[in-house]
Protein backbone atom coordinates (compact mmCIF):
# COMPACT_ATOMS: atom_id res chain seq x y z
CA UNK A 1 0.00 0.00 0.00
CA UNK A 2 1.51 3.47 -0.69
CA UNK A 3 2.68 5.47 2.50
CA UNK A 4 0.77 8.50 3.06
CA UNK A 5 3.70 10.44 1.79
CA UNK A 6 3.32 8.53 -1.82
CA UNK A 7 -0.50 9.61 -1.00
CA UNK A 8 0.48 13.24 -0.55
CA UNK A 9 3.13 13.09 -3.55
CA UNK A 10 0.51 11.77 -5.83
CA UNK A 11 -1.86 14.55 -4.79
CA UNK A 12 -4.43 12.26 -3.11
CA UNK A 13 -4.11 13.42 0.34
CA UNK A 14 -3.45 17.66 0.38
CA UNK A 15 -0.25 19.24 1.99
CA UNK A 16 0.88 22.63 2.96
CA UNK A 17 3.47 22.30 -0.28
CA UNK A 18 6.62 24.50 0.65
CA UNK A 19 8.79 23.57 -2.54
CA UNK A 20 9.18 20.68 -5.18
CA UNK A 21 11.34 19.22 -8.07
CA UNK A 22 11.95 16.08 -9.83
CA UNK A 23 13.03 13.96 -7.00
CA UNK A 24 11.93 15.75 -3.80
CA UNK A 25 9.18 17.22 -2.24
CA UNK A 26 8.96 19.57 1.12
CA UNK A 27 5.71 20.67 3.27
CA UNK A 28 4.80 21.35 6.36
CA UNK A 29 4.22 19.39 9.13
CA UNK A 30 0.21 19.67 10.30
CA UNK A 31 1.52 18.93 13.88
CA UNK A 32 4.78 21.30 14.19
CA UNK A 33 7.16 20.46 17.25
CA UNK A 34 7.95 24.54 16.25
CA UNK A 35 6.55 27.22 13.79
CA UNK A 36 7.67 26.36 10.51
CA UNK A 37 8.41 22.78 11.21
CA UNK A 38 8.92 21.27 7.89
CA UNK A 39 9.14 17.84 6.23
CA UNK A 40 11.50 17.01 3.37
CA UNK A 41 11.13 13.54 1.25
CA UNK A 42 12.07 11.73 -1.52
CA UNK A 43 9.24 11.20 -4.13
CA UNK A 44 10.70 7.53 -4.13
CA UNK A 45 9.19 5.55 -2.20
CA UNK A 46 11.86 4.31 0.78
CA UNK A 47 11.27 3.63 3.96
CA UNK A 48 14.58 3.71 6.01
CA UNK A 49 16.81 7.04 4.69
CA UNK A 50 20.31 5.35 4.79
CA UNK A 51 19.27 2.84 2.17
CA UNK A 52 18.57 5.46 -0.34
CA UNK A 53 20.78 5.39 -2.78
CA UNK A 54 24.02 7.85 -2.49
CA UNK A 55 22.69 10.32 -4.72
CA UNK A 56 19.37 10.39 -4.09
CA UNK A 57 20.50 10.33 -0.73
CA UNK A 58 23.13 13.63 -0.99
CA UNK A 59 20.42 15.36 -3.08
CA UNK A 60 17.99 15.49 -0.78
CA UNK A 61 20.12 17.27 1.83
CA UNK A 62 21.14 19.57 -0.68
CA UNK A 63 17.21 20.37 -1.09
CA UNK A 64 16.95 20.27 2.26
CA UNK A 65 19.70 23.03 2.68
CA UNK A 66 17.63 25.31 -0.09
CA UNK A 67 14.47 24.42 1.65
CA UNK A 68 16.12 25.66 5.64
CA UNK A 69 17.17 28.74 3.78
CA UNK A 70 13.87 29.83 2.66
CA UNK A 71 12.44 28.70 6.98
CA UNK A 72 15.19 31.25 8.08
CA UNK A 73 14.39 34.09 6.17
CA UNK A 74 10.80 34.05 7.44
CA UNK A 75 10.87 31.83 10.76
CA UNK A 76 12.48 33.97 13.48
CA UNK A 77 15.16 31.50 15.10
CA UNK A 78 18.74 30.61 15.90
CA UNK A 79 18.77 27.99 13.27
CA UNK A 80 17.40 25.23 11.48
CA UNK A 81 17.50 21.48 13.54
CA UNK A 82 17.47 18.53 11.42
CA UNK A 83 15.91 15.25 12.47
CA UNK A 84 15.78 11.68 11.05
CA UNK A 85 13.56 9.39 13.22
CA UNK A 86 11.82 7.07 10.59
CA UNK A 87 9.91 4.58 13.16
CA UNK A 88 6.00 6.08 12.22
CA UNK A 89 5.86 6.64 8.18
CA UNK A 90 7.42 4.01 6.46
CA UNK A 91 8.85 6.77 3.65
CA UNK A 92 12.25 8.16 4.27
CA UNK A 93 11.59 11.67 5.61
CA UNK A 94 13.78 14.89 7.11
CA UNK A 95 12.62 16.91 9.55
CA UNK A 96 13.44 20.67 9.27
CA UNK A 97 12.88 22.23 12.79
CA UNK A 98 13.44 26.05 13.92
CA UNK A 99 15.41 25.82 16.82
CA UNK A 100 16.21 28.53 19.51
CA UNK A 101 17.44 25.48 22.43
CA UNK A 102 18.30 22.46 21.90
CA UNK A 103 15.40 21.44 23.55
CA UNK A 104 13.33 22.40 21.12
CA UNK A 105 13.59 19.06 19.24
CA UNK A 106 11.11 16.84 21.81
CA UNK A 107 8.72 14.85 19.46
CA UNK A 108 6.78 14.43 22.94
CA UNK A 109 5.76 18.25 22.39
CA UNK A 110 3.55 19.22 19.13
CA UNK A 111 1.97 22.52 18.83
CA UNK A 112 -1.61 23.19 17.88
CA UNK A 113 -1.74 24.79 14.15
CA UNK A 114 -5.06 25.48 12.52
CA UNK A 115 -5.21 24.69 8.87
CA UNK A 116 -5.27 28.49 8.12
CA UNK A 117 -2.38 29.05 10.17
CA UNK A 118 -0.23 26.50 8.35
CA UNK A 119 -1.66 27.82 5.23
CA UNK A 120 0.27 31.15 5.96
CA UNK A 121 3.45 29.77 7.36
CA UNK A 122 3.26 27.16 4.16
CA UNK A 123 2.94 30.63 2.13
CA UNK A 124 5.21 32.71 3.57
CA UNK A 125 8.00 30.12 3.19
CA UNK A 126 7.10 28.93 -0.35
CA UNK A 127 7.78 32.69 -1.57
CA UNK A 128 10.73 33.30 0.10
CA UNK A 129 11.96 29.75 -1.48
CA UNK A 130 10.57 31.08 -5.01
CA UNK A 131 12.52 34.62 -4.24
CA UNK A 132 15.88 32.76 -3.52
CA UNK A 133 16.03 29.88 -5.86
CA UNK A 134 14.89 32.15 -9.04
CA UNK B 1 39.89 29.82 18.58
CA UNK B 2 39.83 26.33 17.14
CA UNK B 3 36.46 24.59 18.24
CA UNK B 4 37.03 21.36 20.60
CA UNK B 5 35.84 19.21 17.67
CA UNK B 6 39.08 20.51 15.28
CA UNK B 7 40.86 19.43 18.70
CA UNK B 8 39.71 16.49 17.78
CA UNK B 9 40.67 16.66 14.14
CA UNK B 10 44.18 17.78 14.89
CA UNK B 11 44.87 15.50 17.56
CA UNK B 12 45.43 17.78 20.15
CA UNK B 13 42.19 16.02 21.77
CA UNK B 14 41.52 12.30 22.02
CA UNK B 15 38.61 10.70 20.63
CA UNK B 16 37.10 7.33 20.53
CA UNK B 17 37.45 7.53 16.41
CA UNK B 18 35.05 5.26 14.22
CA UNK B 19 35.76 6.19 10.93
CA UNK B 20 37.14 8.96 8.75
CA UNK B 21 38.80 10.13 5.20
CA UNK B 22 40.12 13.23 3.75
CA UNK B 23 36.99 15.42 4.53
CA UNK B 24 35.33 13.89 7.54
CA UNK B 25 35.33 12.18 11.18
CA UNK B 26 33.51 9.89 12.89
CA UNK B 27 34.00 9.28 16.74
CA UNK B 28 31.88 8.24 19.39
CA UNK B 29 29.56 11.02 21.42
CA UNK B 30 31.22 10.52 24.95
CA UNK B 31 28.03 11.65 26.36
CA UNK B 32 25.63 9.12 24.48
CA UNK B 33 21.84 9.15 24.17
CA UNK B 34 21.57 5.89 23.19
CA UNK B 35 24.79 3.22 23.21
CA UNK B 36 26.34 3.81 19.60
CA UNK B 37 25.62 7.49 19.94
CA UNK B 38 28.11 8.49 17.23
CA UNK B 39 29.29 11.93 16.00
CA UNK B 40 29.96 12.95 12.51
CA UNK B 41 31.98 16.07 11.35
CA UNK B 42 33.95 17.47 8.12
CA UNK B 43 37.10 18.07 9.07
CA UNK B 44 36.69 21.96 8.11
CA UNK B 45 35.38 24.17 11.01
CA UNK B 46 32.11 25.66 9.88
CA UNK B 47 29.78 26.36 12.40
CA UNK B 48 26.17 25.65 10.88
CA UNK B 49 25.74 22.94 9.03
CA UNK B 50 23.45 24.95 6.38
CA UNK B 51 26.58 27.01 5.57
CA UNK B 52 28.33 23.66 4.21
CA UNK B 53 28.73 24.27 0.59
CA UNK B 54 26.48 21.24 -1.39
CA UNK B 55 29.47 19.21 -2.27
CA UNK B 56 30.47 19.19 1.66
CA UNK B 57 27.05 19.02 2.91
CA UNK B 58 26.02 16.02 0.63
CA UNK B 59 29.17 13.89 1.31
CA UNK B 60 29.25 14.16 4.80
CA UNK B 61 25.72 12.69 4.81
CA UNK B 62 26.85 10.24 2.34
CA UNK B 63 30.05 9.23 4.62
CA UNK B 64 27.28 9.56 7.88
CA UNK B 65 25.43 6.63 5.88
CA UNK B 66 28.75 3.93 5.71
CA UNK B 67 29.11 5.05 9.48
CA UNK B 68 25.28 4.03 10.32
CA UNK B 69 25.20 1.25 8.41
CA UNK B 70 28.35 -0.03 11.17
CA UNK B 71 26.32 0.97 13.47
CA UNK B 72 23.67 -0.99 12.90
CA UNK B 73 25.96 -3.90 11.99
CA UNK B 74 26.78 -3.89 16.10
CA UNK B 75 24.28 -2.07 18.13
CA UNK B 76 20.83 -3.64 18.58
CA UNK B 77 18.22 -1.19 17.62
CA UNK B 78 15.28 -0.84 14.82
CA UNK B 79 17.45 2.01 13.00
CA UNK B 80 19.84 5.14 13.38
CA UNK B 81 17.88 8.23 13.68
CA UNK B 82 19.92 11.40 12.74
CA UNK B 83 19.89 15.12 14.15
CA UNK B 84 21.92 18.08 13.50
CA UNK B 85 21.04 20.72 16.53
CA UNK B 86 24.07 22.77 16.42
CA UNK B 87 23.65 25.42 19.23
CA UNK B 88 26.40 24.22 21.46
CA UNK B 89 29.64 22.94 19.76
CA UNK B 90 30.36 26.11 16.61
CA UNK B 91 31.29 23.44 14.27
CA UNK B 92 28.63 21.32 12.05
CA UNK B 93 28.11 17.43 13.65
CA UNK B 94 25.76 14.98 12.75
CA UNK B 95 24.56 13.07 15.13
CA UNK B 96 23.89 9.25 14.34
CA UNK B 97 21.78 7.55 17.02
CA UNK B 98 20.87 4.32 17.43
CA UNK B 99 16.91 4.01 18.11
CA UNK B 100 14.47 1.87 19.32
CA UNK B 101 11.53 4.86 19.92
CA UNK B 102 10.91 7.84 18.84
CA UNK B 103 11.88 9.34 21.95
CA UNK B 104 15.58 7.95 22.15
CA UNK B 105 15.80 10.98 20.39
CA UNK B 106 15.98 13.37 23.79
CA UNK B 107 19.07 15.09 24.40
CA UNK B 108 17.75 15.85 27.95
CA UNK B 109 18.33 12.01 28.46
CA UNK B 110 22.48 11.02 28.57
CA UNK B 111 23.51 7.96 29.28
CA UNK B 112 26.67 7.81 31.53
CA UNK B 113 29.68 5.43 29.72
CA UNK B 114 33.25 5.16 31.26
CA UNK B 115 35.98 5.19 28.97
CA UNK B 116 36.35 1.44 28.59
CA UNK B 117 32.82 1.18 28.09
CA UNK B 118 32.97 3.69 25.04
CA UNK B 119 36.59 1.97 23.77
CA UNK B 120 34.66 -1.19 23.52
CA UNK B 121 32.11 0.22 21.33
CA UNK B 122 33.92 2.11 18.82
CA UNK B 123 36.03 -0.58 18.37
CA UNK B 124 33.17 -2.77 17.02
CA UNK B 125 31.74 -0.25 15.17
CA UNK B 126 35.30 0.82 13.67
CA UNK B 127 35.75 -3.21 12.87
CA UNK B 128 32.52 -3.29 11.10
CA UNK B 129 33.72 -0.23 9.44
CA UNK B 130 36.61 -1.73 8.11
CA UNK B 131 34.56 -4.68 7.23
CA UNK B 132 32.18 -3.12 5.05
CA UNK B 133 34.34 -0.84 3.67
CA UNK B 134 37.25 -2.77 2.19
Amino acid sequence: MASIFTKIVRGEIPCHKIAEDERYLAFLDIMPVTKGHTLVIPKEEIDYIFDLPDDLLAGLHVFSKKVAKAIEAVVPCQRIGVAVVGLEVPHAHIHLIPLNSIHDINFAHRMKATPEELAAVADSIREAFKKQNT
